[in-house]
């Protein structure tokens, strides 16, 4: 099994009843998320030694995102307790054509506001396989664009593998700005989450074909590859969004050269899309520490994707054994 | 914005969870509703300065009432509160094959029992732009038939487009009767929602080709225009029931000679399918009060319809700008 | 209408939510149910006289179970309490690709540890149409494998029909165990619920081309019919997995020779599927008692299932006049 | 165990949840209640033989009567089925000074419309030890102000024990009404249960000394006892409201020109006090069955009543066993 | 009936359930509260017609906000859209010796932040009896500080009269800070809700025997006339905390040179004190807009607080009917 | 901070909602509890290293204890995965009078039937500061007698102190059979829960003056003192129950032949009780371990028990930090 780091802020989430808007709901369920504490519980899930790198407040929604995390085993020795709040978001669910609806509430939280790195690096990464971190933190402050660079630096020194989801928000930087950086940080990426949208963003390379979806996938990867060789697996979903209630997804991995696809998950109903990519990410990662070859590594991670899409809540909540057992198993059969 | 009074019978509406039977029920949940109360509701989400004109009792159930209609700014300074009680009704919702089953508990309501007109019709009717009314109204008792058509014509007087929605319901009265008092109403009509059923049952006019839909609502419309040259829109909408879990929805409109219609919407899965033909009424007559072209009309209208099949209750829950991005925005997709 | 006693263990069943896993669980719906439990009271909700005949024990536990059985009208004068527990399940809905998962705890219940047959046979069957037992009581104990044989004895010389739901459960028994005890009882069969892999299974009775599944089941009644040519009734149904969200369900039955299959149901959403093949059997048993022509039976049966998976709970909610209007009625329409 | 039946309305009622106000409640707690419903429950718990006859309508709403009463083994074959509707109640439960809040929607009901005696009185009092009806059946209409003495002669004339409530309700009629039928129907009356209130204003007794409040009770039982001396019980409460969550409950009994009285019961909280009153005329009739000495009789019946305050809904929940180990057992120990 | 400007900040609530802390909770029930919107809703519940005047984020959040003012029928025209966000509290409710634990999240809201007064004052105030504004205010920014004066002159000059509630948070300010301010803002007070703590946080004035509680507030009232001898009524009230669920309330009330006290009330159990002391003044504010006699005014305002404690939310729930008729009432009794 | 090992059986609890019979329950909730996995829960709140050794199933209920275990950081690398099932209780909660009513189902669990020690003893107990486990053990099996002896020998001579909880129950074993065994473990004790009910049973002391109830717990921790010198302290609670809703919880210890007590808490309402005395004992091993005064060690011990009872579910939930707060804050006031 694995050591892995991942480092970036994680939220509070708010979710009104599936058909209960925002603005009539009488409660709130509560869930806590993230990309990169997603994807911490995933590899905890599987029996990776994970840690969990962030700040939260010093009160009980901090204690709860503490908890939160403990609960699926991951390691929260690094999880700082201070400044002034816990980002929030308020999730309206997606029902069929109707798209979900996030309304963001992120401004000021404790991670966000961190000026210095209060970690020690040297403890952190001693010992680590892999220090995963996402798009969002250097888009998170200035101080987080600095930072961010030098942590994975500090954890490429420590030999640390250094995976990077690109993860692109548009609310919260501007292509250019997100592009600047993501460029400075390539350069020291082993494992990338990065697809199409990405590719034609911040790296110029245009699909030829629009038509041709998996054919444009290869055809990007091979691109971004070219400009960055020192990246070593190349990973992203195609998701075919029918309706907020229904969507069909595939895994692609792109590694030494090859390209590599998943069957296509046709995940109806779904219960709760957020956190399918980490679920992915996390799957992949767990692949790659495991030393599977890449055409396992990208039916696990895409049949861990499709699973959460099942349950509710930002992570994954099923084990290795459970993946596996749902790829091998006919569909939907009860298991009794 | 326009000006716009509704009056008719809003009922309280007890319904179990889905998948759980009246007859074993140990909670019931509570919304409030009728056509006239849902047309007003989506009135004022839209901007519109609404009232709502009816009799509640004077106790807790009809505070609620009074809560419910201002908790979405609708003007209740001419909601009464009086009478024995509040008509209900229980709705087990349906699932898939299995329909939705009602059961109607609503004789004697405080609006059923009234005998005179209690409002001051000048009063109400001062400034307004249009007077909503249902067929259910007049349905309700001879004291009601009478009234009604009292209530329209002091309404045509001071200067108020009359809209119409003959919403016939078996269960209250019959064909004969129905189509008697319809026929007395549809000279002061200026909109009127009415389907192929409605022109079948109380017009004579029977469709020529039961296998060509579309043409059918087209060539029903011309024959009520004919008879009625006052109207100047006829709406309605057809709906494809492929289970109480999944419909395809168009709405269709005739004005001016000419026949609309909107794109086709798969609402799929329904959540709450009552109060979908108010939903629709509601956004036809905005968009007449808003003179926008009868395309944008039916396309606005049957968007809202759609929308509210996906939130539970009986009244829509969407702004005009929400209904609008939704018409424009991909199906499904996450907004965040 | 007929008077029928069925006999087995009925359990407890704690369901999680909807798209939240057993591990995670907060809370659990009870739930209590048995395949014996659930045709009792789908017979005495069509209006049969039904008594079901087990031991729980006498606690608060075993008391829900009996207010669960009279709620249903079904007889629990032979409802017996003693014995040191309640057999438990835990079920995780599936939905979609995600199969249902159940977790047993039903070892040492006070049913399985029935050492001696603690019923007065004789009063237990006077005047009793029909007796129904299952293959899961002969697989609780080596005691359990004697008994059901006794009673099935005792009940047919009382002039019962005897009324057989194969049943196998892997986790129980094996296949050869359970075929050599199921190939002692069926001598005394009158009516057997039994599918193409117990032909398999247990009669040596290979379909001779998959993929004419709907010929299969017809050639494996046939050939059931010559090894036990007592039984007059055989049937199951062919079920069609599209996901754990999604089945195609036909009922198909065989009687004096003749083949007879229900329409096919679309069963989209499932609410529930537990207990669906209990219905089934209590609908076909409805139909016998009722004395229905065949086709009645299995249409009527196959209905009843279909509805089933529409609600929460193991045991049917429908009368026999709703299972008839639903047979009857345009699909999904609303009834009001 | 004796053989019982009660007669009267059965209502739905409908919760709003403690701390939430009706006009506010977005779901409404089902429970079922009426005196002689509640008396039946309580009656067949400790294992008596009871039928409840009532009318309820035939819908969800009349079979959710049915599996509620059947869920107790009350006997159900006397309930009939048609007629408007299910008289219905709000209720808003009252906490520390704020007294609960009751909403009355019971006119037009099934039972209450009801204008001939539909059950065949021969075969319904055949065999029973007690009948039992209360004062609200003759305050429902004109119509069953004649019945219900017609039905208490028929039973009396079949043997039974007549027992009687007078349970006032000034909301139904005045007490000069309510006095000239309670007066026709005493000389008929075996077991009344009737306070120091229905002396005063139904037999002209008033209370000599309004601070011993003891002895007032023993004082009205007495002349009411001169004024029908074919009484053989009269029992009543005497309930100290401390507030709307705490009340001293004490059990009185006059036999045989005895007074009893039981322990006084701190009630802290109360959880649902609706059918406290119900649940000691349970009691109280249930001894009475058992032959129990009169200390006894009063003692168990105030300890059941002292009970159900401890449990939501109207109806009490507990067996004689139970019953019996609260009166036995130390306060408030846990048992395990 | 009067017409009231309430201004200041509003909140959403975030509770956990009672039993549940804020680390573990699943979800939390939702409200909306502020010192001032309290009043406001109150006063709209008395028949008042009030105006709250507050600024929101534009988004669903907001919508909750302003849908919750328009269901007790406060208007919303003042009511802006913009801003960043919606301060935020979480609240653990307390129980017995376990105090409540509130979490603020507050900082950086649409109203804190604002910078200009962005209402027409002359159209805000025009033909208002009454301006409500709290200590709170000010103590939201510098900004405010100045702008909170500014508001109080306009409203003295449009003929409002100046209703303040010095309520002192002192996570917000210091005591000099606060003291300052409110210095300034005095001098154009008419009711003034201040109490003991205040006279000595803010005026010098230590009561002179501490064990004397009611003189104490008599004497304190006297010294403060002294000092602001413009200020027409000066009212608080005195809170005898036993623990989390049981507190003694009385109601005190200095006017023309005299003092009032009200009945004390047990308030046992809370459900929850949270608006206890909004009631309150909501109370007094509708007793001097009605011309009540002053212990009338301090009898009903102590009724309203002491009913609010035993509802949930922030608002007070009751009409004026209702607190009269509870001032009226024996405690506890049961209304049917 | 110390390391502490405790051992036991943990059990899935199941409560009914307050109210709410087990018999008539629609939903349980869900705990998980167990004197030494609470104890665990209380030393890892308070930041000690804590592990928990046990035995659970390898399905989702014992997945469910791990997940609780850890959610509090308790170190589950010593949960052992197998055997055939979790222990399970049903807890009906008391209320006023009426006292919680518990329904165990515990037997055959794969903690009870574990026949060998399956942990490396030499591991477990390396470096632990105090080795914790309870009476109840031993009384598990006749394989669990000889092994709590010889784990606890293991655990002295890896230098822990023993730490052990007599918690006696008359439902597992005889009170001759618990004894025998309890003073075979006493002389390897140096931490002991034992109150003067101990004292009697097992260790033939009878208190000599009922009425003094203080003086009794001295005279019993001397006696059982001077039988086992090796005991440096005792410790037990002295509890007054008023009813299930309110108890008064006064904490005892005796060490270094001096006697403390803390002050009397009066708690009301009781939310929980279940698991007060394990936040007892939890209190006192972390005061030990933090080498504490005896006064604050009692002090702060009792403290947590208190809030224990404030809370549902079996564990604390409280810091250090909000112990000693709510030991120095007065009683209930809001803390905002």
């Amino acid at each position: 099994m694995g050591k892995v780091v991942t480092l970036g802020e994680i939220m509070l989430r708010l979710s009104s009843d599936a058909g209960i808007r925002i603005a009539q709901s009488e409660n709130f369920s509560v869930h806590f998320g993230g990309g990169e504490a997603n994807v911490a519980i995933s590899l905890a899930n599987y029996g990776h030694q994970v840690t969990f790198a962030s700040k939260v407040p010093a009160n009980g929604v901090g204690e709860a995102v503490k908890k939160h995390l403990n609960r699926y085993n991951v390691d929260t020795s690094d999880l700082l307790f201070g400044g002034p709040r816990l980002g929030t978001y308020y999730l309206e669910t997606g029902i069929g054509e109707r798209a979900a609806n996030v309304v963001y509430d992120r401004a000021g939280s404790s991670f966000a506001m961190m000026e210095t790195i209060e970690w020690d690096s040297e403890k952190l990464f001693a010992g680590v396989d892999i220090f995963h971190i996402s798009g969002i933190t250097p888009a998170l402050s200035d101080s987080w664009k600095k930072q961010t660079l030098i942590l994975i630096k500090a954890a490429k020194q420590a030999g640390c593998k250094i995976s990077f989801d690109i993860n692109y928000r548009g609310k919260l930087w501007s292509k250019a700005e997100a592009g600047k950086t993501i460029r400075e940080i390539l350069p020291y990426v082993d494992y990338c989450s990065a697809g199409k949208l990405d590719a034609q963003h911040f790296f110029e390379i245009s699909s030829y074909d629009s038509e041709l979806a998996a054919k444009d996938n290869l055809y990007c990867y091979k691109k971004m590859q070219e400009k960055y060789p020192n990246v070593s697996v190349f990973y992203s979903t195609k998701r075919k969004v029918y309706s907020a209630s229904v969507n069909a997804l595939t895994g692609t991995l792109w590694a030494n050269g090859n390209y590599y696809e998943s069957k296509c998950h046709q995940i109806d109903p779904i219960v709760d899309r957020v956190g399918g990519g980490d679920a992915f990410a996390g799957g992949v990662l767990h692949g790659l520490l495991n030393k599977d070859n890449y055409q396992k590594v990208i039916d696990f991670a895409t049949a861990a994707s499709a699973l959460k899409h099942t349950v509710h809540g930002d992570c994954n909540q099923f084990s290795q054994e459970e993946v596996e057992s749902f790829l091998a198993l006919e569909t939907g059969k009860i298991i009794r």
